[in-house]
């Protein structure tokens, strides 16, 4: 037994709640070590040592691991536990103490102790995270609904974008008025980036966080956006630019007109005055942006204004959650509060961190529901678009992607293939719209939610920012609706089965020679198994559908063509295409 | 390479502040394995990929892993970096995303990161920990200062307890009393079990967290206490128990005579009505304690309850630490917000929980300064006392107790042989006072801050409680006063060199065939060498102490018999006796 690889602790993703009485708990091993993994658990105040058992389900593989995991229940809450390793040859018993060929009994010999669920501790995400398809909107560049409120100068609609300087006059009028676009392509949830008074086409460098910009509309306006997004079953999400405010916020104008005697002197890291902005002589976001004056959240005034701001627009506005900008440089203590405070208003609000590495210190159920997932698009890239991962390699990337995190984390992640802070993925893609409907297909089918950057669904092109910022063409003729149909019917598919949405996934097959992935998602009730062929040439598929728990008795319906496919006692033969899927259920 | 064993994560003890602009980063291989581990790391917003390299340094190893570790300062706070791996034959990058034979490069390429270190995430233990050693006082059974304030009726001074109701009539002005005593056994830090009003002798089931029980005394004669005590330079510990309150605790009462018309009916995890004591009908400590209801922590009044009483006796008596009875049965956000208001009051507050197992999650900096060390007691029964621990698995018990934890976690931690909740140690090792008074000696030249239960230095034997909590006795013809001296001469030595309060420690040899252990604990400055013979037969110890950073040309001394060795050329050759140790300076 390789006892090296042999991992546990009780926290984070290897041990939490999934219901006020109910752990779940996960031990990693190498790959294709064990035979059996006991769990032994019982009540902490128990006498005696717990007897009772579970064997637990590999659910889960990489290249050098495999993953065990089982769900265990105690009424009173409060769990000791220890593991018996079987690989055939020999047994170990491993608990905190290391391992050992006898079982170590008693109370102080070392049990795993998961002490009492504690009501404040528990993760929870809210009911409608898993239902959500997000669609996110660069207000500038989406759709000009209002000529009256446009900049003094505006760039012709369609020119590409130089600076971040540039506005093109794009508004929350012209969100409104594409609503019925939205609509039709099927997403439910919208995420804009700020919408709060500042110069800048990105508005990360707010001026004023209780306004909304002048150039995109007015309160009322947004108030009558949220009810028509409301009304039509549609959530909307803003942006917690928190991290620094812009170079025009008052407090920091305050700071460069009066110095060590303004208030808001310890709002910020000044280095020295006056202020400079070339060189920058105060700490700002990332380095040296002037127009980004980095935020001091020790000091209790700075936290309590944020906060504020932060319950304002919900509890005024009634926005469904809160995207946070540069998440990971903001104290984790702001973070609890936010969460512990916002909840109270709105106890089904949506909190996503802007985390583009691991982000386990923030998804422990007190801070965030989950993070934008970029090595989710890494992997995506290095699949479909680049080739440059084997199919075993992608399924490891994914892999490692869902056993870090509790799966609370893993059902709210956003999924993206691009955001406003990369290239837009049908460039990265070099322009492969097979490759790039092959990794909608996947988007849709996966475990978390789906996030579509605007344009992307009618292939719009774009390097980095800011071109990745281009405006929307409206013109049907500059959309490519194909890819836009592709789009509107993965939603379709992922609204209609319940599994795709909610149910967990397994990796059923995977061939590094023909480039086959085959996966499923699963509920209780609903299976859905999807067959992706990343390869060149067509395939034909084999698969024994009875073993996965299919009846053959009944039809199986392959849904992108909407076909009946014929099956022999629940074997299936069938040919994939290409750089094409197929999605099957019953 | 074994891949498998490799590990690294970018928080926990694997990542973590030790300064404002400085991470200590940690990873574990398998055990020999590797050759060189390079730490490759640089600012996230560098431009380009990091270049500044180190080489970790391999700082403990048990039977499995091998432990490295760096530390790595940038000005910015803000990291990202990535390890290079070589066993002599091959050379694996690894990542976030795994491992790879090409140098991964760009910014998303998986390298592991610590965004930013935040000001409020820092994890601060106050500048006196490390110079503690912790005595811990169960009042009723210490010294009864004061008949006039005895219960009504008291056992008589010297009997065994055999209930929790025992009375005896120690008290605050038997501590008061007896500061000379402790003064010259040299402890410097008193823990005091619970001193607020309660029916019975260990004063767990709270009846008012306001008062002084008026057998101990009263608020004046406490303020008294710490004040003599801090005259001495002394410190006072309480004990903080949140976890569930007295059953004569006043909204308690409220509720059983009220109902749910009482205001504090959500106080209390109360299951039906009336309430009743057997079978006992609402949630308690443990299983069914029926003196100690469960505190409701998600009840903000509660929460602001047990938070104002933390702060009254801090704010009021200026005791100098909270112990934080059944802690992990309390929520986190409960222990942030404790940590975060009483810190406010008095910045170098000491705060240890009650955890009997892994502690991780209450070790990040925002909970607790350490915990009571019991894997370090089981360690030393197991090696010292019941010798069912080899050398190795002993060595092995201890690595894993340090490698687990921020430095700032293990040199606040309480190592103890025993406590108010454990058979005496003394007792446990069938009284084997040699066998004591050589793990007395790893106890107080080792990493954390050295516990002493009251009794214990004088020889106190009891089996588990209320056995343990024997009254101590005055009559010097009832103490061993050689094993007073012990201890006494060893907190001397230990108060005298400050790499014993504040080295680090490093295992140098160990044998499983003879016993011997040899360790070093070391600052820049000074150097401690402990030589601890386990086995049963006396040893000749050779070392080349040259090697381990002795002057050839000073004399060295053995602090246990306060002589100087010879040594040839830094070359020593020292007989060690069965059970004994020797502890080297120069
Ligand atoms: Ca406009
Ligand atoms: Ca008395």
């Amino acid at each position: 037994m390789l006892r090296e690889a042999i991992f546990h602790q009780a926290g984070g993703a290897y041990a939490y709640p999934i219901a006020k009485d109910t752990l779940m708990i996960q031990l990693r091993a190498a790959k294709d070590d064990l035979k059996v993994v006991y769990l032994i658990y019982g009540d902490r105040y128990c006498g005696t040592d717990p007897v009772d058992r579970v064997i637990m389900e590999k659910y889960a593989s990489d290249q050098l691991f495999d993953y065990y995991r089982a769900k265990v229940q105690i009424k009173t809450r409060t769990f000791r536990y220890i593991f018996l390793l079987d690989d055939g040859k020999e047994r170990y018993w491993y608990n905190e103490f290391g391992f050992s060929k006898c079982r170590p009994l008693g109370y102080h010999s070392g049990y795993f102790q998961y002490p009492y669920i504690a009501e404040r501790d528990f993760f929870e995400i809210p009911d409608w995270v898993q239902d959500a398809v997000v669609y996110s909107i660069f207000p500038d560049r989406f759709f000009n609904g209002d000529k009256t409120n446009d900049p003094t100068t505006v760039r012709e609609w369609g020119e590409k974008p130089t600076s971040q300087m540039d506005l093109y006059g794009g508004d929350l009028a012209g969100v409104l008025a594409k609503l019925p676009y939205l609509e039709k392509l099927g997403v439910n949830t919208l995420y804009l980036t700020p919408i709060f008074k500042s110069p800048t086409s990105h508005k990360y460098d707010t001026t004023d966080y209780f306004e909304i910009d002048p150039h995109f509309g007015d309160k009322e306006l947004f108030r009558k956006l949220i009810n028509e997004c409301h009304k039509r079953g549609m959530r909307v999400i803003l942006d917690a630019v928190f991290n620094h405010c812009g170079y025009e916020f008052a407090p920091f104008q305050d700071v460069i007109k009066n110095g060590t005697k303004s208030k808001y002197w310890d709002w910020f890291y000044i280095k020295d005055y006056p202020i400079t902005t070339d060189p920058v002589n105060y700490e700002t976001f990332a380095r040296n942006v002037w127009r980004m004056p980095k935020l001091r959240h020790a000091n209790p005034e700075v936290k309590e204004y944020l906060l504020q701001v932060g319950e304002y627009w919900v509890r005024e506005f009634d926005i469904d959650g809160w995207r946070l900008d540069v998440a990971n440089e903001i104290d984790h203590a702001f973070w609890r509060e936010f969460r512990t405070r916002l909840r109270a208003i709105k106890p089904d609000l949506y909190i996503i961190g802007e985390v583009w590495h691991h982000a386990g210190a923030y998804l422990l159920g007190d801070q965030f529901d989950a993070v934008m997932n970029y090595p989710f698009r890494e992997a995506v890239i290095g699949f479909f678009g680049e080739r440059t991962l084997s199919v075993d390699a992608f399924d490891e990337r994914l892999t490692i992607n869902r056993v870090t995190y509790p799966k609370q984390a893993v059902d709210a992640a956003w999924n993206l293939l691009g955001s406003h802070d990369t290239e837009r993925i049908l460039t990265r893609f070099k322009g492969n719209k097979k490759a790039l409907k092959l990794a909608v297909t996947f988007q849709m089918t996966y475990q978390g939610v789906p996030f579509i950057y605007y344009g992307d669904e009618i292939g719009l092109e774009g390097g980095n920012d800011p071109d990745c910022r281009r405006c929307m063409p409206w013109d049907e003729e500059e959309q490519d609706l194909n890819l836009f149909n592709h789009y509107r019917k993965l939603i379709q598919i992922r609204r209609k089965y319940e599994a795709l949405r909610k149910g967990e996934f397994r990796t059923i097959y995977k061939d590094e020679a023909t480039g086959i992935y085959i996966f499923e998602r699963y509920t209780e009730n609903e299976r859905v198994l999807v067959i992706i062929n990343n390869g060149l040439k067509e395939e034909e598929v084999k698969i024994d559908l009875k073993s996965l728990g299919f009846d053959p008795t009944k039809t199986v319906q392959e849904l992108l063509r909407n076909e009946i496919i014929k099956t022999e006692d629940g074997l299936l033969n069938l040919t994939v295409e290409a750089v094409e899927a197929a999605i099957l259920v019953q």
